[in-house]
């Protein structure tokens, strides 16, 4: 018999009509929220949050249901687990460890936190928008309180914050990124300090003028299409803060958002948000409405947007292809710029306050600071009101620059609001693992760089494919980079690629 | 003890309990068809279709299960029932009659088609587009057939179509229907053929041209909002087939289309789905997160957007007001034109193919075709296949025209597609209800016909909250109408209203 065509025992029919209903209400809770972000009224939302946390709350009944409990003890049992084909065996493992984190947590604090959190989103957008930190805080207080809370009845591994770690990239500690940390910033720390003493800055002012919208917009459909983004399973919008959401590999939606005096925020966003959209659209169709049917963890989620936004769209090779197209778009406004000169002016080290716009090399800073505020507000109980303080002086040490106010500090990212403490080491994580990735592929594609210089964008997204994007949950993410590279996760290859990167760019010794 | 401050039974609260989580997810549903109407990506509609599926199951169960079985059976009691307020006392009354109507059905049934009439959209969709029939065809058998299979299991009213009928006017019947349209037809066929033989037609060359799609779409906000319409609880969006959904108080959508060669059919789109959106922003809060926070029925729902489109939207003193503004929007492209010539224009009595575009007057024959249609398809077992020969046959009868085609004839509208049969007379009757509303609130509020023209419209927007919408499903249709009018509704109002108002724009006898 063969494992696809496996006779479903009734434990396991059962369990899978309950994932397949899991599944779907997440995705109708996915589509909610990409409404809330993407203009829903300012006056439904109140009403809209209670509903969203019903549905959360419904959702989260059903993966700690008695029934699901009893179904996963039966499944397993070694008799019935050496049954299962490969994707029913991750589907119990990966449910069985949702169950465990679950049962802990009382379904009326889960509810609470849904609501809570739904809230505090346009909570902090009006904050962000008034600049008004004080009037966030009390939001970020509940929110931490209820962190604590589920870590508690989670239980600690090593220190609180470990504990909220392993939620975005299973098994990471902070032992482990203290370690990837300190050593990305032995070596790139010295690489931003000569290239800041460099006479060699790159001329970036023919970025500066005022961009039509319109044209912005027509330009990052362009670039999305050329990855490989498929329209009929997608679409593009505006938000605030840009994200991509996988409702399902049919739907996996974009958002960006254009300012007029910077060509370069709409268009970097665009193609980090398509990088994590061409995961979602390309896993296998056995895994669709399946809890599988995700990327499978934030920091391999964050490999393919920062690889795509980076490693290609902010290379040489991608503007000899695309800079003619780009100044087609902008009549007038950069003629005579040459691919070096754009490639250079777009690759500026810069010290700057707001890690979406931040260049390659400090964006990791950005990314420390970060890792550091939170492990204070989990291990040593940092106050959230002493944040706008913590932060500030933090950007000062780090990257030499103090915020002028909170909207362009503290009140930058929409992750705190949702209550997403661990998240953002997944950034780092991805850049070195996307390091790690390009490493390999342009050992196995040997003419990468020439068919991104010629527009062929799409072997590599199919060599991605086959090495990531299909396998959703199925593979572990040590599993992925191990297949890929023979190794595990290393810090080397981001810092070999950022200075052979800048060492050209900035003409280094 | 006020009933206002009444203690809430453990029944009451557990009740009250259910009806809100069944509304927060008609909500949340109601949302993703707004959504899957608006650009939701094609390639994810057979997955969302099945996650509908599933939380329409979901809503379902809790309306028909037993504990809610059992909360209606204690609320029912004499006892119990004398201490509920107003509100709760119509919650049972109408969640009981849901409950007994939705117990027929089976559950799996009842998913069946939620999938069915939800995939049918994206087919009907697609068929008017290409003009294919035969390809919706499958669709549509499958659609009467179970409901035909409701109608046997809830009971045949008097004649299967009654049991439709009822469920979007309540107590509604056809020989109630065909009495009315009878009246209408004896008194409109006469008029329309005075108005084919007049020799004062009225110019509409001016309505040529091809209107900019941005300016269409700002003047259709300008008018939304002198209407009263909240754009801080709602949104304009575009779609194939206009509509208003209220998913909450305060957020109330409303979608339009702009065709490039004709300005009325955005302009009147929008001002008909403005008259929903009014309905439904403005039910009053204490009936909000209750499923009484609805309109009371179909028809007297399409009262307001009628009454706001025709009465208001299509009146001389609006057009005295606004037409400079809409000059305005078009540089150009109306000079010259009066708000006379304007008004009469507009109201150009014209038999045509498209029910949504007629006027007035014509406007009633497309809904008893429609009627006459539905009738046959449930009480004389008309073969789906055969509808379009029928249709173009009704047409050519009642309107002297045929259909060049089926995008044009009966792929028309969206209505079957949903399994809405019964809904069609809904429009008329809104007609007539508008018509003897208007009679009273002009003698209610003297100075109307002036406001109108010097462009106040919040005066009749507050005149019809007051007496329609903050009631949202507390009080009935008939109740409704009684109190404003002291009569029933009566087809007279209406026949005098287009009589009085098509003499005068073509000046007969």
């Amino acid at each position: 018999m063969s494992k696809v065509d496996q006779v479903q025992t009734p434990d396991l029919k059962r369990f899978r009509e309950l994932i397949g209903q899991i599944k779907q209400y997440e995705e109708i809770l996915g589509l909610v929220y990409w409404d809330m972000r993407t203009g829903a009224p300012r006056k439904g939302i109140e009403l809209r949050s209670e509903a969203v946390g019903a549905l959360s709350s419904e959702t989260f009944k059903l993966s700690t249901s008695e029934e699901m409990g009893k179904l996963l003890h039966k499944l397993n049992e070694p008799d019935q687990r050496a049954q299962l084909n490969e994707i029913d065996r991750r589907l119990v493992e990966e449910t069985t460890k949702e169950y465990e984190r679950n049962r802990k947590i009382p379904p009326e604090l889960y509810r609470e936190y849904v609501v809570l959190t739904s809230q505090a989103e346009s909570a902090w957008e009006f904050a962000k928008e008034n600049n008004d930190f004080p009037g966030f805080v009390p939001y970020l207080e509940k929110i931490i309180a209820i962190n604590r809370r589920f870590i508690e009845l989670w239980g600690v591994k090593t220190t609180p914050y470990d504990t909220l770690l392993d939620m975005y990239e299973p098994g990471l500690t902070t032992v482990e990124l203290d370690r990837l940390f300190g050593e990305l910033r032995a070596r790139l720390v010295p690489l931003a300090e000569r290239i800041a003493n460099s006479g060699n800055k790159p001329d970036t002012s023919f970025l500066e003028g005022t961009f039509d919208k319109e044209a912005q917009k027509k330009f990052s459909k362009l670039i999305l299409k050329e990855m490989g983004y498929d329209f009929e399973a997608g679409r593009l919008d505006e938000s605030v803060h840009p994200f991509a959401t996988g409702l399902s590999p049919g739907d996996v939606r974009i958002t960006t958002r254009y300012l007029p005096d910077d060509i370069t925020s709409a268009l970097f966003g665009t193609i980090h948000e398509g990088g994590h959209a061409l995961y979602e659209q390309n896993i296998k169709a056995d895994l669709a409405g399946t809890t599988l049917c995700t990327g499978t963890s934030m920091g391999i989620h964050e490999s393919q947007s920062r690889l795509w936004e980076n490693m290609i769209g902010r290379s040489l090779g991608f503007w000899q292809r695309y800079l003619p197209d780009l100044q087609a778009h902008f009549p007038g406004q950069l003629d005579g710029v040459t691919a070096e000169q754009f490639y250079r002016g777009i690759n500026v080290v810069q010290p700057s306050l707001i890690r979406i716009e931040a260049d390659e090399l400090t964006y990791n800073l950005h990314i420390m600071i970060r890792y550091e505020i939170e492990k204070m507000l989990f291990n040593e109980n940092l106050n959230p009101r002493d944040l706008p303080e913590v932060w500030n002086k933090k950007y000062n040490e780090a990257l030499g620059i103090t915020p002028p106010n909170d909207a362009e500090g503290v009140l930058q990212d929409v992750h705190w609001s949702g209550g997403a403490f661990g998240y953002f080491p997944s950034y780092s994580l991805g850049n070195m693992y996307g390091a790690q990735m390009m490493d390999i592929a342009r050992r196995k594609l040997p003419d990468l760089d020439a068919q991104v210089a010629s527009g062929q964008l799409l072997p590599l997204k199919e060599w991605l494919t086959e090495q990531v994007y299909q396998h959703g949950k199925i593979l572990q993410p040590s599993e992925i980079i191990e297949r890929i590279s023979g190794q595990s996760l290393q810090s080397s290859y981001l810092c070999d690629y950022l200075e052979n990167k800048y060492k050209e760019i900035y003409r280094l010794e």
